[in-house]
């Protein structure tokens, strides 16, 4: 591949880009389509601009873009919360750390490889890609210091951002964790594993053993029941709400009784609740015998005071560790039930074999990456294959075939691999759906850097040691030389990969193409002209750190060995700056957040693609016979991984515990207030295992209210809730 | 090697041992050496026997063999502890497993691996060795099921011996945590890095922190101070002392200032010790400003309850967690006041480096291993250095040299790993001793199994390979078969280490050379008559039990490939059982323990072991072109590698943090008792940090009340103690 295909590759690309950029300014400003673009804003407001037609709305703009660039941190954070401010500090981390190595790169680095051999050059158009890399430096040269000096700069850069950015972020979620002043979550702690006792329901054994061991801070208990049975019930109850729904039943009668029936602790609530007018045919429903049976081993526990359920969740329960274990809870809307109904000890041989199965599933992925990976070695291939030879007659179908077509491919096969390991994180056993997207973030993370990286290096190195000569093998048995050899000679792919798959997928990020047509499909076949009913979506973040923090590895590894990549690169970070901050801004919704736990996932990666850049170095340096280049990169490695352990030491157990001493804290104001009273009160209630079945009955029953649905964890009514305490004394057990 | 060499060392070996037992069932009865041989009846005890001459003293006895044997693993747990009844448990797991796997191997295996082949038999003592293994049996060869059968019936053994044996010993260490009503340790709590603050001491930090935070449970503190300064201080006391030693005064009470005089919390507590009789002198010394100015960045909490204590080690106490660092405190004997002066930041580093210092010392240490064992291949390696052939013209120094030496050399060399490792621990941080033991241990195994099993496995196939041809070395490209060429080869020299290394170590354990020499020297050259003045010893677990878990590991690895080592291990454990059981009994005194965490690291060793032979056997089984046998060995892997993540899952959590079910119950019988008032108390004093040092001065004071220096942190006068708190007003923060 030469200039010229490169040149190709992103003009095609970058017409896309501007095609379909301008294409969303223009759909964004169609009413019809104001769910897909601004699910969001729509979630805060039901207002909607009621204006049918204007001109404007047919001229592309860029005022997206402006208003993308103009919004402050303090807005991201309150719309998309921590996690989406992490999200953009490791977009806004790789454009700094990318800007340094690309001014530093391209002046110092990339003369002294063209100029590297004495040879005659072509003109540039002409010139192969190769020529720009370390590979065009000769052996024994005396400029490695530069590429060393370069490799130097960049990674104290990496490190300092890195330090600064992990200080702030840590910062960041402890003041996150003290601004959410009644968070449920704080109060709450899951248990799971409850020990079968004969004659007693698991209600009554929750209930003796944390009266008996917590008396002083344990407030109430909720059970979790087996989903499958209640849900048939609600089912029956939906149905039951259709057969009178002619009848004009008092309007939020039905919902509330779905949405706080069976969330109240304890069977006697129910009975309670049939005080509600025209609901009295689910008392029969709502049996506490037939709940009992129904109970799984798992109940969510509300203690007094935060410090008290932290407590609780960090301490080893039981001399049996394979019974009563306690875990922090997630948040209301992020808690995952049905996971929680799953026996516990069935969880640890899960988890192996999820690990198995995803073991399984990147060994089998190989085959479409090394498939992929050979048409960009089109002209290798034509070697071993000589029937190949005829493509190679057209030289634009070639250049498409090596330039294009594998990375399209390749996406294509990738989109299956995020579906399938959310699945496998749900059988893992994640409570919340904040953990589980993280789990499969990082699933995600490991596949996409073995598959995309590693298994294109060594395809590479597989196919150039075949054309070559065997005689190679020998040079590449040590590692650093394997992948000093292979990765500028994959700089290539890697370039075209960032122009298809980055770009691109900005693009496609940008128009929401499934929402899009799930929109149509709802509007033109279902006739159904609602907005509010097919639902918005979460940032995806399980696919999209991934790949940031893939590129990241790509421009690091490619920076001195191959430098012309990084101009690509640092126009993809700059436009998924304002990608990403738009659709945070207008397209997601925050319903559950991690509070902050990616940015360990992009701190260690970003380590991990330095130490791989330095290690790769060593091998080209020793390639190139500079031992003096070799010798100075030692200690540069050593001084990384003395980085991240420090690091380590010195903020993650942030992001593993909560400390006691800022939830003492909280609670002592709390209680300075006199707020914890109406606190506890909320947290009876706040927790509804069924509520997103309720969800979807109280859309159909008033399709205009979104916003009392979206709010509906944080509207609870105070005052029908201590009418409803005073009918059940028996409820609080203490 | 043959058998007869074989049969040469186990009989120079069993001559060694027989008179080595006998000669310490002379010296046992020797009245000189009862500190050597009875150090722990000694310090139970201050009774001697005062006969000086009985005939039989000269007779060699087998008496002290069946008073081991009878002994009760109740009088065990009496004597040495949890940590020597895990011991022996471990003995005797190995003596069930080998007795298993030697009856299973001896009567099914050896005969098929000796008729593997059809070949002319020479008379057994002429026969080689490997005639034994499975070497010898043909490839694809329908007997192998047999081999397999017994890999299964092994493995499956093991399992559920070591499923019940953690069973047990989790039971014993709850059981431990339980019957230890009054254990100071399970109230306090080890605080480290406390951070600086203008214009305040340590020690306010200390007290302002708790009483904000733990207001409720808080009890007091007691700063630890730097050692250095302090010690200066208490050796010129000791000078002061002999000074003043001629003028007779009064017993304990110099000992009691210097036990108690800085153990009390505040500095205010030393100036109440003046009110003790002729101590007055004393006073100058311990002025509360210049306290101050030593204190290090480390404390001892002390709280009311047990789970209150708990509670607080668990907690990540503040923000910056590399500040207010908290751990569950040692018990007072047990723990190591140095490395608690040592600044908390600078552990991490230290950490890292004792690491990498690990590495090298085990690569240098390859160096002695490979001269080692090529002594063992001194046929090979006469073809290949003709000039050794001189050597090989006398049989029996041939035979010495392949069967003695090697092992001897070797053994030498292991002896310096210890102490070495030791340092490293210490280096590293551990807060108690029998932590920094139990690292240790880890890492001499880690360096025992490297250095032993693999270096030598390694060393024989690049020997073997240099003699047979290098056609070989591409069938054992991969390492299961590799190990599996290698193992059967090596095992001749694993048989001779079992006779040397295994037997003669026993021995060596029995006579105590360092102890009786030490004894001799005190005795005969110092004139020192007195027998409790060279100390005892605590049991040296972190070269015994790598021990035991290497022959372990050696007898599992060799048990189908080379059966023949089995009776020479059986013979090593039994002797071992019985001559640890004498020695925990007799010698070694229990000063502090570890609760029984030394089975985790049994038990993950012989997982690994078991996991490792049945890899090997799979290697096997595929040279021998047995696809049935290899099919059946993978189900067998997973199987035991999910057994071992079971018992992870089931048993290991209660080792890592005490279960708060337990302590709680314990704190509510305390108080219903009404003993927690008086533990209160007894905290106040029971942590002295320079208590070794006044042990010292204690002994030199009053030579014979061995068991008041013993019993130091039992017998605290509680009485005296509360004529001190009421002089203390301000002691008690709270």
């Amino acid at each position: 591949m030469d200039i010229s295909a490169l040149l190709t590759s992103a003009g095609i690309n970058t017409a896309v880009c501007v095609a379909l950029f301008s294409l969303y300014s223009v759909l964004r400003k169609q009413p019809s389509l104001v769910s897909v673009y601004f699910g969001q804003k729509l979630a805060q407001a039901s207002s909607k601009r009621h204006d049918p037609f204007w001109f404007g709305r047919l001229i592309p703009s860029a005022s997206w873009i402006v208003k993308a660039w103009e919004a402050s941190e303090d807005e991201l954070y309150a719309t998309g919360g921590v996690d989406a401010v992490v999200f953009l500090r490791a977009v806004v981390f790789s454009i700094r750390v990318f800007t340094v190595a690309a001014i530093v790169c391209l002046f110092l680095v990339l003369p002294l490889n063209y100029f590297g051999k004495e040879m005659s050059h072509k003109q540039i158009p002409d010139e192969p890609l190769n020529v720009f890399t370390i590979g065009n430096v000769k052996e024994g040269s005396k400029w490695l210091w530069a590429h060393c000096l370069a490799l130097y700069i960049i990674s104290c850069c990496a490190c300092l951002l890195l330090y600064f950015e992990y200080k702030n972020i840590t910062k960041m979620r402890l003041g996150h964790i003290t601004a959410s002043n009644s968070y449920p979550s704080h109060f709450t702690v899951i248990v799971r594993a409850i020990p079968w006792v004969k004659e007693e329901s698991y209600n009554e054994t929750v209930t003796k053993f944390f009266t008996d061991f917590y008396a002083s801070s344990y407030l109430s208990h909720q059970m979790v029941y087996q989903s499958g049975a209640i849900q048939k019930l609600m089912s029956d109850a939906e149905k039951m709400y259709k057969m009178l729904k002619s009848t004009h039943m008092e309007k939020h009668c039905v919902p509330r009784l779905m949405r706080c029936g069976i969330c109240g602790g304890t069977a006697t609530s129910f009975k309670m609740l049939s005080n509600e007018p025209k609901s009295s045919r689910g008392e029969s429903f709502f049996d506490g015998s037939d709940m009992r049976k129904k109970e799984c081993g798992a109940a969510l526990v509300f203690f007094r005071t935060r410090y008290a359920a932290l407590v609780a969740s960090e301490a080893l329960q039981s001399p049996n560790p394979m019974s009563w274990v306690t875990d922090s809870a997630p948040e209301p809307r992020d808690i995952y039930w049905s996971n929680l109904c799953v026996p516990y000890r069935l969880f640890w041989i899960r988890k192996i074999a999820v690990i198995v199965a995803s073991i399984f599933f990147v060994i089998f992925f190989l085959v479409p990456v090394v498939f992929t990976q050979s048409l960009v070695h089109l002209d290798k291939l034509k070697k071993i294959f000589p029937f190949l030879k005829d493509i190679g007659q057209r030289k634009i179908l070639e250049q498409l075939i090596s330039g294009y077509l594998p990375s399209v491919i390749f996406i294509i096969f990738l989109y299956v691999v995020p579906p399938l390991m959310l699945v496998f994180s749900t059988l893992e056993g994640a409570i919340s759906r904040s953990g589980r997207k993280r789990s499969t973030c990082i699933k995600v993370l490991y596949f996409i850097i073995w598959n995309v990286f590693f298994a294109n290096i060594l395809t590479e190195a597989a196919i150039d040691h075949y054309q070559v000569s065997i005689k190679k093998l020998g040079d590449a048995k040590h590692i650093p030389n394997l992948l000093a050899n292979a990765v500028p000679a994959t700089a290539t792919y890697f370039m075209t990969y960032v122009l298809t798959s980055g770009w691109a997928s900005l693009s496609c990020e940008l128009i929401q193409p499934f929402a899009l047509l799930c929109n149509l499909f709802y509007r033109y076949i279902l006739q159904n002209k609602d907005d509010s009913s097919y639902g918005t979506y979460t940032f995806p973040y399980h696919t999209e750190v991934p790949r940031v923090l893939l590129f990241g590895l790509l421009g690091l590894t490619c920076s001195i060995l191959a430098p012309l990549i990084l101009p690509f690169l640092l126009v993809y970070f700059v436009l998924a700056y304002l990608v990403y901050r738009n659709q945070i801004l207008n397209v997601y919704v925050t319903k559950y957040e991690t509070g902050g736990l990616y940015w360990p996932i992009v701190h260690n990666t970003t380590i991990f693609s330095l130490v791989l850049t330095q290690i790769i170095a060593l091998g080209t340096f020793g390639i190139k016979e500079s031992p003096i280049a070799s010798g100075f990169t030692i200690p540069l490695i050593i001084g990384t991984l003395l980085f991240n352990e420090y690091c380590r030491q010195r903020f993650h157990p942030v992001f593993r515990k909560t400390p006691a001493k800022i939830l003492i804290e909280m609670d002592r104001k709390d209680e300075h207030c006199g707020r914890l009273e109406e606190i506890h009160q909320k947290l009876q209630s706040v927790y509804c295992q069924f509520r997103s079945k309720s969800l979807n009955l109280h859309r159909t029953l008033d399709q205009n209210t979104t916003e009392t649905v979206l709010d509906c964890t944080e509207t609870v009514d105070v005052a029908r809730l201590e009418d409803l305490e005073q009918n059940t004394p028996g409820k609080r057990s203490i």
